[in-house]
C-alpha cells in the first residue's frame, strides 16, 4: 500500500494509538478531536474537521462511531460534534470508516451521498478481538480466585470464537479444560483439541463440578435453576454481550462471585487493539484496490 | 438411546470394529457379508441380508456404499451382492445409512420408497477425520525424514478443518509452524493460534523456508513454478482429495520428495474410526428420535 | 495416615486456610494466636498454647515462624507471644514444623530437646511455589503492559525451576518465548522445550528484541550497561529474591519499567498454598511413620 | 570457533553426517574407514589413519567407539581396524573424542599418553537424544496402536529426561497424560506441568487404566504381578536401556503386546542426532580454548 494521508477524528486511546501507528508506518496523519492526548508524535492536530480531511485517502472515525445519537463520539475531545457536520465535508472518492455503525449514521451517509463501512463488522478484526478478550478472561480469573488456574477446573460454555481460543489458553495454564457447545460437530472440535465435551443444552448435574465457568453464549444459558447448582466458591465470568448470559439477580441472591466483562479487548490491550483496528483498515483499503 | 438390532453389511475393518462395539454397548448386532473376520465378539452372522435386517431398527451398509455401480462395497466378504438385492429387503421404517453415498443409490432408494442417509456427510465425522488425518500426517512426517519435528519448519497450506488441528499438533510436537490461508480471518485465527500466518495466494519467496510442507487445501497450490522454490531436502505431504493439492509430474522431475496421503483415517486408527462413525449414528438415531 | 489432631500455631491466611483443610480431611484441630478471623469452619480456637497442643500429634508453626527475633509470627492474633513460650511447652514426640526457620530457632530446639522441621524448604513445596509464582508473573505482565501477551516477544532469564514453569505458561498464552541459561544442558532443555536458547552469560545484543523480560536468575544479571540496551516500551519482571536481578536504580535512572515481585504464591493464590503446605506436612509425617 | 580440520574416523550414518555438517560449517574434513557411503560432500577420503589425522586439530572416533574389545566400530568400513593402530598414530595436542568409551579404550589412550573425552556422555547430548527418542516413542505408538494418541489415556513412568520430555509431547498430541514418579518432588513437577501424578512405587490399581504405557525407569518397574492387571489391548513400550524395565517373558505369556525400543535417535532422526554431535563437539572444543 503507498502511502497516504489519513484523517483520524474522534475517539478513545485506541484511536489515538492508531493514529501515531500509521504516522509510524510512513503516512502523513491529521487528527481532529483527541485534545486531551498532549504527545502525539508525529500527528498534525487540525483545527476543523476541513483541515483534517483535506488530502485524506482515508478518514476513520471513531469507536462507536456516536455516543449518542447524532454526537460524535469525542471521549478525549474538549468540545462537543454533531457527526453530520463531520460528514458533510467529506467526499465520496474517500474511504470512510468508524466502528460500531449504527444505521442513522448509514442513513446519513446514503443521504450525503457517502460510502461508510464498519471496520468492527470485519471477521479478521472480530476474530484477534476474541483473542484479546480470552487474554482479559483469564486475568480476570487470575485476579478474583485465591487459587491457581494449574489444577483448576473450568468450563468454557460456547465454542464460538471466544470459546475457542479462551479453552486453548486455559490449558496452556494447566487448567482442566471442558467446554459446551450446541452442535454435534462443535462437540466434534471441543474433542479434537483434547478438552471434555458438553452439551450445552444439557449442562445441569455438570455444573457443580467447577472452580471457574466462562460463558461466552449469547444467551440466557445461566437461569436461576443452573446457578443453584453451582458451587459458591465458583467463579461465574459472563463474556457475553448484553444482555448478558446469566440471570445475575438470581446469582447475587444465591452469593455467587459473578463478574460481567465486556469490552475487554480495549482495557486489557489498547496498543493491540490499535494495531488490529489498523491492519483491518490497510485490508480494507487494499480490498478497495487504495 | 434404547437398546436395538442393527444390521451392520459389508464394509471393511472399519465396519466390522463398528459391529463390535455395538454389540459392546448393549445392542443386538446381525452382520453379513463380513465372512472374512472369524472373532467378531457377540455378534450374530446372518445368512442372507433378510435374516440380518430382521427386527433391526437400524441398518449400516458399507463406506463408501458401493465398490462399483450398483455392488455392495465386500472386502472383507466373500461372494459379491448388487446392492439392489440388499436394498429391496429394507423396510421404510427402518433407519437406513451408509457412507459416501453415491446418487445412483440416492436414487434407487427413493425408488424403493426408502429414505437413506450418509453419515459420512455429517460435521461430526468430517471434524474427527480431520483429527485423525493430522495424526496420520504427523506420522508420515516422522516415518519419511531424517529430522525431528522439535525444531523443524514446518508449513500448514490451508486453514480447514484439517489444517487447523494438524498445526495445533505440530506445535504441540515443538515444531516451529507457519500455516497459511486465503482470507484475512484465516490469517487472523492463524495468529491467535500463535503461528506464522501467510497468505496462500502469495507463498512465492517463502516456500523455500521449510523442512515439511503440509497441503491441505483442495486445489493445484504447488503449481510447477512453486515447487521450483522448495529445497531438495524438503518433504511434501498432499492431504488434499483427488485431484491433489501438487503438480506431482513436475515434482518428480524436480527430485522433490512428495507424499500423497488419502483415507489416512482407517489406515492410522481403524479402531477410533469404528467409534466416531457408531458415535455419529446415534447422533443420527436420537435426531431422529428413535 | 490416620486422623490425629493438629495445633495450628500463628501465621498468615494460608495457616488459617490450612487449619480449615486439615479438618475438611478429618482431623482434629486446635489453633492459637490466629484471632482475627471469624469464621474457621470446624476448627477449636484455643485459649492457651497449652491448650491448643494437648494430644496434638502435629504441631504447625507459622511461615515466616518469627516476625522478629524470638517472636513468633501472628499477623493475624491479637497479642505478642514469645517463640520460646510456645516450643517449651511441646514435646519430643510431636512432630514440630514450621516454615523459613532461622537459625536462632533451631538452636532454641535443640536446647530444648525438640527436632522441628521445615516444610518450606522441601524440594515439591518449592516446586509447587514455582508454579504459582509463574502464574503470578503473567498475571502482572497483563496488568502491566498494553500489549497481548499473543504475539508478544519474551525472554525468561534463567532455566531453574521458575524459568521452566515461566517459559511453559508463556508459551501457552501464544507469546514467543526465548529463555537463557548458564550451562549447555539448560540450553538442550530450553531448546527441548521449543523455545529460542540463549546464552545467560551473554544476553548482549539480544535484549534489545523483547517486549517482557523476566529475571529469575538469584544474580545481579541485569546490569546498567545490559538495562542500556533495553528498549523503553519493555516491561521488566524480576522474581529473583534479595537482592534481586537487576540494577533497580540504573532502570529508575533509564525510565524503564520495572517491577520486583516476591512472595507470589502467598499473595495470587493463598488457597492453592494452603494446598501445598497441608500435601507437605502430610508427606513429612508419612515419611515419619506417623 | 576458528576453522580447523577435522579427522572423522568408523562409525555409521550419524558419522559420516556429522563429517558432512563440519564441512558445510567451513571446516576441512578428512575421513577414513566410513568406505560405504558413495558421496560425502567436501570431504577427503584418507587412504590411512595416518594421512587422516595429519594436520587435524580435533580427532572424532565412532559411537560407539568400538563393536568388540580393542575393535573399531566400522559398519560403513571395509575393513578391520584394531583401535590401538587408529589411537597410536595420534597426537596429546589433538583433541580426541568418542562415543560410549569403555573402561579398556580410556586405559588405552592413558598407556599412550592421551586424553579422550566421551561426547556422549555430556548432558547436553543426553538431553537432546531424550528429544529424539520421546519422537520415536509417539512414532511407536503410532504405529502399533489402532487408536488415534488424540483422547488415548496414557502412562509415562519415570520422570526423568525421557520422561519429562515425552509426556509433553504426548499431551501435544491430544492424549490423556498420566506421568509417575518415585518422589514427592517428581510428582510436583508431573502436577506443574498438569499431568496426573502417580507413584512409581505404587502403581498397582492404576495400570488397568491405560491405553498405552511408556517405561522410562531403568528398573524392572513392570513386574509379572503388575503386567497381570494390565488390559490385554493396552500397547506398552519400554524405552529403558538394558536390561529393560519390564518382565518380558511375562508379558509374552500374558499375550501383552510390549515393544523395546532402543537406540531411537540414530533411527529416527539421524540427520537431527549428526547435528547434536556436532554441537556437542564445538561446546567441548570452546571449554579447552580451541
Amino acid at each position: 500500500m503507498d502511502n497516504m494521508k489519513f484523517a483520524v477524528i474522534g475517539g478513545d486511546m485506541r484511536q489515538a494509538k492508531l493514529a501515531e501507528l500509521l504516522y509510524i508506518d510512513g503516512h502523513q496523519v491529521s487528527t481532529f478531536a483527541i485534545d486531551e492526548i498532549e504527545n502525539l508524535v508525529g500527528v498534525h492536530r487540525a483545527e476543523s474537521p476541513m483541515q483534517a480531511i483535506d488530502g485524506a485517502g482515508c478518514v476513520v472515525l471513531p469507536l462507536p462511531i456516536v455516543s449518542a445519537p447524532g454526537v460524535l463520539s469525542t471521549p478525549l475531545g474538549r468540545d462537543t460534534h454533531e457527526l453530520e457536520g463531520i460528514l458533510s465535508v467529506l467526499r465520496s472518492d474517500q474511504m470512510i470508516t468508524g466502528g460500531m455503525i449504527d444505521s442513522a449514521t448509514y442513513d446519513m451517509a446514503r443521504r450525503l451521498g457517502l460510502s461508510i463501512s464498519d471496520y468492527y463488522a470485519r471477521e479478521e478484526l472480530v476474530v484477534s478481538n476474541a483473542a484479546a478478550t480470552a487474554e482479559g478472561a483469564i486475568k480476570i480469573a487470575m485476579d478474583e480466585t485465591p487459587i491457581t488456574l494449574l489444577g483448576s477446573k473450568c468450563l468454557v460454555i460456547g465454542f464460538g470464537r471466544i470459546g475457542k481460543i479462551l479453552a486453548h489458553r486455559l490449558k496452556g495454564m494447566g487448567a482442566v479444560v471442558a467446554a459446551s457447545g450446541r452442535s454435534h460437530s462443535d462437540r466434534a472440535w471441543i474433542d479434537a483439541y483434547g478438552y471434555t465435551a458438553l452439551n450445552t443444552n444439557s449442562l445441569e448435574g455438570h455444573l457443580r463440578n467447577f472452580d471457574i465457568i466462562f460463558n461466552t453464549a449469547p444467551a440466557r444459558i445461566l437461569s436461576k435453576e443452573r446457578l443453584k447448582e453451582i458451587l459458591s466458591n465458583c467463579l461465574i465470568i459472563d463474556l457475553s454481550s448484553k444482555p448478558g448470559g446469566m440471570d445475575f439477580i438470581a446469582a447475587g441472591n444465591l452469593g455467587l462471585r459473578a463478574v460481567w466483562a465486556l469490552s475487554l479487548p480495549g482495557k486489557v490491550a489498547p496498543v493491540t487493539s490499535g494495531i488490529v483496528i489498523k491492519n483491518t483498515i490497510y485490508n480494507m483499503l487494499l480490498e478497495q484496490g487504495l
